[in-house]
């Protein structure tokens, strides 16, 4: 039987096919590139900001765990998950960035999910930046607490928002530095507002670690507040740490709740043991080899410049990552394919995924590139750009 | 400057201490217990149903990966995250489950969220069973839809729900085998109903693929239902094929829309090559192998009626999924910790994590467990159960 109102089961994703249809026509459908091994392709698109990715001591590192520890973890972290990996590795994490304790996920987006819905509820003011990531904003909407959305990198408007709130918790939520851009949030300015109005400040530090502050200790060590009772930080495995996954780092109570309390640590399958392994020998790499980070920043400051000085709009990279707005978002994919035919890989960015709807190339300064593949991307990068 | 109505900084999270000494007197404090590589321990507390995970061919796999694609994807599947190994991956999900297509994510939860908020929004009715995973459920939450949570496996419940819904479109939303209990729910009916009112399907198939179904195909395989233009299921990688991440199966119009918007696919990284190598190796030795899901079912019925047997209250095997009830929480706990003692590694569930507030013991019945192991595994859970 079918009744009148309904469609048929047959059609039940006919509006799906609409919906494609109109992003087609606004240039904005996706595609999935599978990519080979390995070929001579210039890699400026990748969260790789250390290629470490690739380094055999941390590869090395993933195939003997997995051959040792096997290659799941077999269970949520509370049942049969968590290794003498997973708890050397929170150890030390948190030892390096400064904080009491860590608690690691099998991706970055559930530790924040985590540290967002945890650390709130009904009672709760959310005070949140209005470009933090995607994975923030889900945990904020889960919490079910009231949002104040600030406009971006303003420490006047969080004030404000703390000030004003009804609720007496409150929670600030940032990125340290923000994806597209690589831009730094002024951290120290939040501190001091969460400090005079009784708040917690929960940072993302995706694309700090390993890139910003002394050694790679992140923008929350850099500002002074690692370890500060009431700052929560994220972090992901998957970027400079060239592996996968995610942690929180904070106080130990903090970590405690987190075990006890967040759905998406409790209900999930633990990380790899190969995956906790590349990032923990990632991790010692990067405390032993300080000049990681500082080659990072360097590149992206000299690739900035010399865009700049070829008349392109490049941001200015307080990381690893730069940007470089394009006139539409046709004309962003026509770069990105033009660069990729030249053997450069760069990110192309589009609404919805960028923060003012203006479409723009993203560019990661690795820091084992060279100076020939810097002067390479470079010239390709400035040899493909749209007329303006 | 303190304003007097708001707690100091260094007090904000003083409220955790609180909850935290709460759980604590309910008997529901939660403990991580990091375990060695190796040990004489029998488990029967982890999702590794086919025992594949230290499976020197998977492992092997895992290990071989790493060293050739690194440690990590490096990015999100749409910009550096997509691999070969990861395209290959898909296309052998979907044909041993015999749906068009499939997706693979760095985490069964985040698969989840993306199914269920891709393909829900304000005009669409979801019609949920109570029990179902946290993830799915944490999907409804982030899918603004109107949600009806419906009785456990009640066929007549979702017709109910289904034909008064006010909104045009509607999902309704189950796992397949459930995970405390390892029930199954009754597909056929719901099929039915989604035929009858217009409605499409989407079945979590965790702790089904690699157990239930011809050959491990899984239960929506196993009622008809695979292929179905109205069918989304999901599965883990991290269960039967022992290894990390999640997938989204179904027709090709749908796992393109989740490509091009489902938040927790674009904005995640995409899962390490390592992990995709051990699923892919799984997936195919579970192929070769079709003994192996038969091996699973069988162990658990033998568990299940050898514990009734002896007066225990064990569950209705149909996957690899046994449970045992316990008295209180406390009793429950001290049950594992016993068995633990007695070398033999059992999951403990209690609320909020059970469906009726009960705790109970959980134990996956591998399947290559042996006849002398499942001897003492019987023998030790008899031996240490509670006085009732």
């Amino acid at each position: 039987m079918t009744t009148g109102t309904h469609v048929s089961a047959t059609d039940v994703f006919d509006w799906i096919d609409v919906r494609a249809e109109s992003r087609r026509r606004a240039g904005l459908a996706r595609q999935l590139r599978p990519r080979a091994a390995s070929g001579d392709v210039l890699d400026l698109a990748s969260n790789d900001y250390l290629g470490l990715a690739r380094d055999k001591r941390v590869t090395g590192a993933a195939a003997a765990a997995a051959l040792k520890w096997g290659a799941g973890s077999t269970g949520s972290r509370l049942v049969s998950g968590s290794t003498e990996l997973h708890a050397e590795l929170e150890f030390e994490l948190a030892s390096f960035c400064g904080a009491q304790a860590a608690l690691v996920f099998s991706s970055g987006y559930l530790a924040n999910l985590a540290a967002v819905t945890a650390l709130t509820g009904p009672g709760t003011a959310i005070v949140a930046d209005q470009l933090i990531h995607a994975s923030l904003i889900d945990g904020t909407r889960l919490s079910k607490a009231e949002v104040a959305v600030v406009a971006h990198c303003d420490p006047a408007a969080v004030d404000t928002a703390l000030a004003t709130r009804k609720q007496q918790r409150a929670l600030v939520v940032t990125d340290s530095v923000f994806s597209v851009d690589g831009d730094l949030a002024p951290l120290a300015a939040y501190a001091e507002a969460c400090a005079n109005y009784g708040a917690a400040l929960v940072v993302d530090e995706a694309h700090a670690l390993g890139v910003v502050g002394d050694g790679g200790r992140g923008a929350v060590n850099e500002a002074g507040l690692a370890g500060a009772p009431n700052v929560v930080t994220t972090v992901t495995l998957s970027k400079s740490l060239g592996s996968q996954g995610g942690a929180v780092l904070g106080p130990r109570r903090v970590i405690r709740h987190l075990v006890d309390t967040a759905r998406s640590f409790i209900f999930d399958t633990g990380l790899a043991p190969g995956s906790a392994a590349a990032a923990l020998t990632a991790l010692r790499l990067i405390a032993d080899e300080p000049e990681l980070p500082v080659r990072a920043r360097h590149n992206a400051a000299d690739l900035a410049h010399r865009l700049r000085a070829a008349g392109l709009p490049a941001s200015e990279p307080a990381a690893a990552v730069v940007s470089v707005k394009a006139p539409s978002p046709e004309a962003a994919v026509a770069w990105a394919d033009d660069c990729r035919d030249a053997g450069v890989l760069v990110g192309c960015f589009r609404p919805p995924s960028t923060p003012d709807q203006v479409a723009r190339l993203r560019l990661a300064a690795r820091a084992d590139l060279t100076a020939a593949e810097l002067d390479r991307a470079v010239e390709v990068i400035i040899g493909t750009a749209p007329a303006r």
